[in-house]
């Protein structure tokens, strides 16, 4: 094969998440078998989104407009600021209905390994966010991170780094998916469960 | 979620062959943290491989020319057609550097289950290419089609088409793959390998 615009193409899809050369040149086939209906398309929307998709400056998370729709939303109970680490966290949490308050994303978890400190996460801003609310004793941040040892330790540092402005913080429950069949569940989640029982 | 062109290139990140809704929404998120580096690329990239790469129009494969670089090629072997389902499986046997012939892509397999017939796969163009042949004792048709039993039908469909023609019709040989130790193979592959012993 040699240097042509197809080459580039499965390079570049080899490079996403989750797919490798073979998926990509699989996915490049397809597209090219539907040029009309789906590669322009396609090509559009990547386009399209690149250029009117933003980062909400209150909340990082993303949207069309800045502030997002949430943010701007004066249905949301902005006494709650939901803690996550990504926007596709807020999409599984909006997609539930049971959350009306605000969001704030960090855009990751803190992880020594791979060098993320709290200033890569805008930590700061999220405490500036805070120190600047009005009713502070009315205030909550519900920490919703991953239940791995990167997402407990950050969930952690927030608590700390949020101890001095009084403000109520919680985390989400652990314990048994709903659904999930004690038998198959590990003995850290049973361990939590037993422990939180209600 | 509202309708914005985030949702929209989801849905058809979504609709691409090995991916769902996660994976599109984790590829998306990705490529809106990359919007410079590989988002805007990928647009030009599709856009410039729908509009340049082109299906060659003597043996069905893609390329920046039509006819291809291989059916251009004086050094290729005219003599030698090798009939395979997939443009990917010519880059599969490109990458051997084994085979210095031509090849015909069918662009998929006879599947009655499916309702794909002979005309779908343009099988008389194949019999138009053979028989405009001129020294047709010298010709040789390789059959590279999977071993499953729509590539095996429709190898057999075709070495019918081809018999009045008095081609030589050869089919790729079945057996062990190489490095493949013998206690994990199906049956049918130990089979065959025994009943081909040389």
């Amino acid at each position: 094969m040699n240097d042509n615009p197809l080459d580039h193409l499965i390079k570049l899809l080899g490079s996403l998440p989750g797919l490798g050369n073979r998926s990509a040149r699989r996915i490049a086939l397809h597209l090219l078998s539907k040029r009309g209906s789906l590669m322009v398309p396609l090509a559009d929307a990547l386009k399209d989104t690149a250029e009117n998709i933003k980062n909400c400056n209150i909340c990082n998370t993303l949207d069309l407009s800045d502030p997002c729709n949430i943010c701007r939303d004066p249905k949301r109970d902005k006494r709650q600021i939901c803690v996550v680490a990504q926007v596709s966290d807020v999409w599984a949490i909006e997609r539930t209905g049971a959350f009306k308050g605000t969001y704030h994303v960090l855009g990751g978890v803190l992880c020594a390994l791979d060098g993320i400190g709290p200033e890569d996460l805008g930590l700061g801003k999220l405490k500036l966010r805070l120190e600047e609310t009005e009713n502070r004793e009315e205030q909550e941040v519900i920490l919703a991170l991953s239940a791995t040892v990167d997402g407990q330790s950050t969930a952690h540092y927030i608590a700390d780094m949020l101890m001095p402005l009084g403000i109520k913080v919680s985390k989400l429950a652990h314990g048994m998916p709903v659904g999930g069949e004690l038998d198959y569940l590990d003995d850290g989640t049973i361990t939590t469960a037993l422990r939180s029982r209600a």
